[in-house]
């Protein structure tokens, strides 16, 4: 009998962990061990999400010692300074870890404590981490025993913007992106002001430039573009559960047509299987992301200001993290990498 | 030059309250002296509510004597509990009151105790409060110190089925209510179960078979049959953040058909301005009656079972609330009773 | 290696239609051989569902002979109308065939013509039709060839009193059904009052005392009873994409409690995969059952009026619709019955 | 007794006719005296919008002659072409006309007839046409005959630029506007596309590099710079009914600092009764102008890539139209700016 993967969940309460839980659920190779949780210690499922109602899981408040013992791979997804706690423990256990927050995810450790405030417990780790992008880290994710899952929008933006980096088209060094979110990257809130009664009919600009996810922007997309490379970023909220839509204005140098710029696009992700780019004229939608590990992204250009308008839609709790983490545990252990994570979402 | 009504609002912070500064701002005939807050004393108008941005207003943190000294009406939109600590001050002080909480819409302070679980702090002036509800209580109003404002769900359901009971028309002294309320109805919640991401495509009952507004509801049915009145009462959160409505069956005596009991309707509100009976076929709903005064009635009957399906939509912040608790006001000050909220309400 | 099912689907462009491609796509037992849609022959499902770019499927237009002649089983997801004109070629020709719309709900031809205004154009079939609820009608769905399955409103409902009139629990022969519904249960419309402009924000009654879905309640409840029942139903648009709640109000014989009423559902459906009880104090809403076939179910009851109020939830589109079509299917090629449809749905 | 302004509505059953007939309606120098539909004729308002249900308006099919004979000033909020038949017709009965639509925004008739692909029938009045900016063109509105009311996006987008052009501190002749809009700018529409359920939940560009908001944006923002000015204007569909939120991105010349481009606006703006500029560190959204005349801006800047990122938010549905366009009539007429359309509006 085939022998399957034991995971973990660590903070399974907030959305990230409830959409691991029904995913890992799902997953043909997964059986899920641990689901881990201070604040609902005890709780069936069903009582902290009513979807999983009948599933029997149970969570528990487990030590990370405890956790680590019980499984072969864990997923924090917890408040920033959380998964720090547990990388070592996982780390000397031989065990797979992946962080769907920030800790893992800087080469430089400063560049994280300069933007979260708090002192890195762990910097010897973050050589071996791995940003766990798969189109962009694939064979480095293969062999890391740390991960740090992208944040939703970066995932969002660095999709929609290497293809121009790698192939040098961009003719600046600075980008803007302009994001519109849903409500649920925000997290599981109680604060009047992520009530249903305020952001209904409610768009907004937040965090205007000076949102945690720049720093994260361009330390890849300088990577892609090997030089510094600035990003102007201007997220909103839109009053939609999941998605994430980015439009982005960047420089192209001179002799770029649209034609070429899309070509750049299909040769760069024609196998990759869960980015779609969309015929001209179309443009991505959260709608038709929504549930599901899919980027799909569009291709303008405006010959007369140079400006390339790329736009990528995704979920931002599936591609954008939850999913996006299960792709990677499946390229970690080896799994076909659409493994738990091919459907299409539901629709309408 | 004309002497404005002075004006003032205790609690004005919650939903109820900011629609009480924005009808009574416009109101010809008053002035808003006194805004009152505890959380939000200091703070102007705009950074308690956005719409409010450059209205000039500004919280303070004042004493029942100080805003009883300052106006010439109060309209307390707080806990219940609240109100009765204002209310000798105001009465004392020939000032009147306006409670749009429960505190004075019992005629039995028993009843309060038992659903509200506190003592009531002045039952000698349970007898001189009125229960706002225009329709039903116009004269008292007209001579009333302290109004009790009604619940929501109550306005709703009273005025659907006044005119049956008035005209002895209904066969028993039971009726089911099953109403569906926007989520405004809940207040200004820090509550998880209250945002955008958990409410966003949820409808369900909750405080069923035990809502509060089953005795205030029992109490004014009871009174305009003569004989006491059974309410079966179903509430659910609806995904919308004004509006209720009430689909209400009632069991009616023989001899009616549909032709008649309409009949009923037409003769009982066909003087009344805020009232709209909709024609044979069509049926209320909360898109448009929200942000107005108005109540939509439709009427339908079932020959076979008896059954008389009457259903009624109001804006649970308006005539639910705040512009029925103006609509007291102009009463009480012998003004025209549509003044100031004799609009029509934005569409869509 | 494993022979896979060959399925269609009749009518491939609508919301079931497209929740059916992708539960059809996802199954681990089914090949999809055949979508058809003459509106949109000769497309990318990407086109038409937004959701499904990428995944390769092409909408073609074929005859009834067709389609039948490519596949194993036919799911019609069309007007009614439609499925008479293919029931007599797939049961010609050895096929299955499960119809999601009106045209083999009913023993009796005539209640159909009466209530859907055409003659049925093979009552010949009617007899060995089954009426595809599992939980009611298992062992008769395993052996049939045409499958009429139900509306998702009686779904609902009838999936609630059934333990109810199986237990001969219910002291008259009337009960109110207030329901609730998402608005993808009226289709892909083009008509302006089903726009986002008019329905957010809207709840409102429609077909009040005349939903063609009564007839098919009363006979599936009558058949429960062993006895003639009377349902007076009531359906409700509100602002959601998915899901129904039915508030049901029926009155119960002497010597039950809530208690004694409550061990009725948890015996009827103790073994039932798809139906969970939910415990005291707790009641079904939209979102934790969107996306899924499953039911949820509450009881409470008032000794006062007797009266039992049975609240149930479902996602119209799930198993009012498509998936209790799969679960259909499961149960007649004789595979899990949970294949294909065991998953928790997305939250939030 | 005064001397009310007669006037009239051209297209009055499509949304921005509606919110006129609300707003006239309340305006304390208006009567209404003509509504008309061709579509809709003969219906009371209330069956047209079940808002105004007992307003005792009516629709009437008139003619232009008729139309202007009843009126001192017209409304016509139709599809392009349309207001160019009624312009002569007013013209010479020397009333006064306010377009809602594109046919008098231009200066130069052959940029309507290359954008709306018709020809112009009347460019001979477009010299005497005004654009009815008030907070740009007040003094010629207030001797124009004819108003050609702005757009929706470029209502927000000139405002939220004209402090920076007029003051000449934009480095480059290009800027990015980056629009979110409410569906209610679609107008009232039967397209599946529009519907409830394929738009809740969801986020989108259209329009991309082509909307022909474009030479309307261009047209003033080059008369505001003395130069031409390109804009590349991305407009989005947010799943919101009301509301436009413009981000935009523009260049600044050097020595100026976030204050003193603040100050520019604070200059400004300190005497214009609708526009309201933030705080630092608050920028606009949709619900606090949705139902209003107000437009609400916010100012950041990033020194380290001299970026402007100027907020907008404006009701499509009022500043971006119909409450505009009264606030045009009254100046025309020369009462109070703000008269009718002084009110704050619902929240939430």
């Amino acid at each position: 009998m085939r022998q399957l993967i034991r995971a973990g969940i660590v903070g399974a309460s907030g959305y990230t962990g409830g959409e691991l839980i029904r995913l890992l659920h799902a997953h043909p190779e997964v059986e899920l061990t641990a689901i881990s949780s201070r604040t609902f210690s005890g709780k069936q499922a069903g009582e902290v999400f009513g979807s999983l109602t009948g599933s029997g899981y149970k969570f528990e408040d487990l030590s990370p010692e405890e956790i680590v013992a019980r499984t072969d791979v864990i997923f924090v997804a917890a408040p920033h300074g959380v998964a720090m706690e547990y990388a070592p423990i996982a780390y000397a256990a031989g065990k797979k870890m992946i962080d769907l927050g920030p800790d893992f995810r800087f080469r430089d450790a400063s560049l994280y404590e300069q933007w979260y405030k708090i002192p890195h417990s762990c910097p010897q780790l973050l050589a071996g981490a791995v940003y766990g992008l798969p189109e962009i880290h694939r064979h480095e994710i293969a062999d890391a025993k740390i991960i740090g899952n992208p944040g939703c929008y970066p995932t969002s933006i660095i999709l929609a913007l290497a293809p121009l980096f790698e192939a040098g088209a961009v003719a600046d060094s600075f980008v803007i992106a302009d994001s519109k979110s849903g409500i649920s990257g925000a997290g599981r809130k109680a604060d009047p002001a992520y009530s249903f009664c305020e952001l209904t009919g409610e768009v907004r600009p937040y965090g205007v430039l000076q949102h945690r996810h720049v720093p994260e922007i361009e330390q890849e997309l300088s990577l892609l573009a090997g030089a510094p490379v600035k990003a102007l970023f201007t997220p909103h909220l839109v009053p939609v559960i999941r998605g994430i839509v980015s439009t982005i204005y960047a420089w192209i140098k001179p002799g770029y047509s649209e034609e070429l710029i899309r070509g750049l696009y299909e040769e760069r992700y024609k196998d990759e299987p869960f980015i779609m780019l969309l015929e001209p004229g179309l443009h991505p939608g959260t709608k038709a992301v929504a549930g599901s590990n899919h980027c799909h992204i569009s291709v303008d250009f405006d010959p007369a200001t140079s400006t390339a308008v790329i736009v990528s839609a995704i979920d931002n709790l599936g591609k954008g993290a939850a999913s996006q983490a299960v792709q990677c545990m499946n390229i970690m252990f080896g799994l076909d990498e659409t493994a738990g994570i091919s459907g299409y979402p539901p629709f309408p």
